[in-house]
């Protein structure tokens, strides 16, 4: 395929996109298909000679569309808003066609600086403390990680390694592996994965803040989707503690409408990072690294290379502007409100915790039994989707607004849709309750 | 900005793509920025309000690429090459707009089964034994991770757990911490990051890799970029033992045209790799995950999160088809044997390790501080890019044939270049060595 053929090709998988987002609301949410589904609709092998663009093309509807679930319907209520929309889309095309892999500055200058800059905008509209960004010549500094998950495992790498370090000098005579037996990692019990489920606790995080401060504990905090909503001052106190902690990251990919993957993460000392990955062969060294002016992305994060993502961060925040995106997290929290109180309105159900972001727990006052039929007979329906969590010893419902494009009337259709099953299996539930425990023992 | 904009500036951004693409053999391939210089160019902090698609749209000239390191120029020649092809934009293009989230099967059937069966594509192209296979039921498989790096950490925490568990069962009585202070990872020292420089160096490895498999020893083999060029018979043997190994990786994403991120990977027991990692909230699970079937990736990798990467590679190899990927292989390693030829024909020069692919070590004969200078003269003058590395105690200039689009013109002007600028150092050196040596110190 030449340049010519892609400007073609190019421009029909922009109006696909384009045609796919726009009419996402007609296409069943979650995907019909039973696992194994695709392998025998594709050949065993890669094919020996070119297939044509329309070959390729024809089969994104025949094969790969039966097998989406459509995460920016806005019938998608289930695990937690994955960030899409139209100017990250476009920054992602220009980022693809640039190509370059910005793993030290000299590898590519605008993509190291790009992102340094653009990462103290977000840490400003967040208001994190400015110990935390790099300014001119600030010891912290912002990077973009691929995932919540990588941002926790560089802290703890950085962590560990200043610790050791630490007690090393302390007692030169204890080795290694026995600093490393016993150094503990203490971890909330009210997060799982890197989705908070309970932001509303991060209040009492204060004082443990504090300690860490204090005992010389490293204190990183995770804010994987709720960190977004700081760019509102009406919810930038659940982050308040933050200038005790030695790192900070939350996924603008979740919540601000930057398309995965994008995790912002932020260290007060930069060295901390740099003196735990740090690594330097003869090729990937260049002449002005030793300038103290310059980042080399590669000693902050797991992976060698890296893409050039701070662009579709700044398409976003420059096309949205900031209360663009204000309006965007402030919709979504308003929907929730509003599913919360139609929820509250119906006595047979109830609300698991409270509604802080736009994230709802619900369930039907009764079992386990009784709200793991429900959401069983709502996802059978394919009408929304929705995925569960425990919340102490409860099986609840968790309904999470999502979609870019959600608005009251598919809040309001979601909620007439789950009474109505909820009103059917309740008129057969009693009789057959014992029945189907007995089942699922089985 | 709706979907109706979308289209145009979509379009707008792929011919811009298309131009940036078709003529990048006109722009300086390395920058003339010196560090900070994007700061200044861009306001403090992100705009209260919207700002148009054109404003930012001129940014990228104005701003972007004066600060590029153009890797897709034919005339860069350094590091190692970055794949970039034009069905990659157009699958990249899709993902985005698919813009699902697949760390589990439930999350989007498609996502997941696609990479599942492509990379049993990708293994069969490079004769991988079929242990590392998925197909309807093995026990082996392939996965997309983002870096070699990804995967190497990966193999290293499986083979980790997996010892330990070994260990804790023939000897209850050791503690976890104390089996960790005695366990041991082997890297060889011919590799540096993940880049082989002397892929030659593999026929040697064979006998380790058996005594690994005797031994009970994890062996991971990473070929991030040679691995591409197995997909050639003539190449293959350099991939020989790889039956003994537990778990190995290549980067299509450095030599097999599809753009970053994309680094295969194959265990042959993907037990191993998700009894390292297995995570199971409740709001990931779903019904199907016990049958067997499935595969949720979310156990194979470091993040949660996963974009769907596998489109890619299937429309690189769909429309290159085996036969065109592997001209493209041949293509590089006969530009890099002209280029040996070439050093070669001149007494000046000496080839620093065998020429196998598509990277040319090579130098003056002479001091190290000799070849500091001329590389120095090389990378000022811009016209072409390289990178240095030490063979053994000896600084060697790297010229990697890199571009897709490079052909024997560009290495030829390459050569001639380098000459011209040698004649020119090896005119004023003597004189100076001394002066030069003692600036250096300084």
């Amino acid at each position: 395929m030449d340049a010519a053929e892609f400007r073609k090709r190019g421009k029909e998988m922009v109006d696909y996109v384009a045609d796919y987002l726009e009419k996402i609301d007609k296409r069943q949410v979650f995907p019909d298909v039973e696992p194994g589904y695709l392998r025998p609709l594709i050949p065993d092998c890669a094919p020996q000679d070119p297939e044509s663009f329309e070959d390729v093309f024809k089969d994104i509807e025949k094969i790969i569309m039966p097998g989406v679930t459509h995460w920016h319907s806005p019938y998608f209520f289930a695990y937690f808003p994955a960030a899409s929309s139209f100017p990250a889309l476009l920054a992602d095309i220009l980022c693809g066609g640039i190509g370059c892999v910005g793993f030290s500055w000299a590898a590519s200058p605008a993509c190291t600086e790009l992102e340094t800059v653009v990462l103290d905008w977000l840490g400003k509209m967040i208001n994190l403390p400015e110990e935390f960004l790099a300014g001119k010549d600030g010891q912290g500094g912002g990077v973009i990680q691929g995932s919540a998950s990588e941002a926790t495992l560089v802290s703890l790498l950085a962590a560990r390694t200043k610790t050791i370090r630490r007690v090393q000098s302390e007692k030169p005579e204890v080795t290694e592996a026995e600093i490393m037996g016993r150094l503990v990692a203490y971890a909330s019990d009210q997060v799982s994965t890197s989705q908070k489920h309970r932001p509303g606790s991060m209040g009492s995080i204060l004082s443990i803040l504090i300690n860490c401060n204090r005992e010389n504990i490293w204190m990183h905090i995770d804010a994987a989707y709720a960190g977004s909503a700081f760019i509102c001052p009406e919810f930038r106190h659940l982050l308040n503690g933050v200038e005790f902690a030695d790192s900070f990251n939350f996924n603008p990919h979740k919540w601000l409408l930057v398309n995965f993957d994008c995790s912002a993460m932020w260290v007060k000392k930069r060295s901390d990072l740099i003196g735990a990955f740090k690594l330097e062969p003869l090729y990937l060294q260049h002449h002005h690294q030793e300038s103290g002016l310059v980042t080399d992305y590669r000693h902050w994060q797991i992976p060698l290379g890296r893409r050039f993502r701070s662009l579709k961060l700044w398409f976003v925040l420059r096309m949205y502007g900031v209360t663009g995106l204000q309006e965007h997290i402030r919709k979504h929290v308003r929907l929730s409100h509003q599913f919360e109180r139609l929820v509250l309105q119906d006595e047979r159900f109830e609300i698991c915790a409270e509604v802080i972001l736009g994230l709802v727990c619900f369930r039907l006052k009764g079992s386990n039994e009784l709200n793991k039929a429900l959401l069983k007979t709502i996802n059978d329906a394919k009408k929304i989707h929705l995925v569960p969590c425990h919340l102490r010893e409860k099986f609840v419902l968790r309904f999470a607004i999502c979609s870019r494009t959600v608005e009251c009337a598919h809040v309001q259709f979601a909620w007439q849709h789950i009474s109505q099953l909820a009103t059917e299996l309740l008129e057969t539930w009693e009789p057959n309750q014992q029945q189907q425990q007995e089942q699922e023992q089985c």
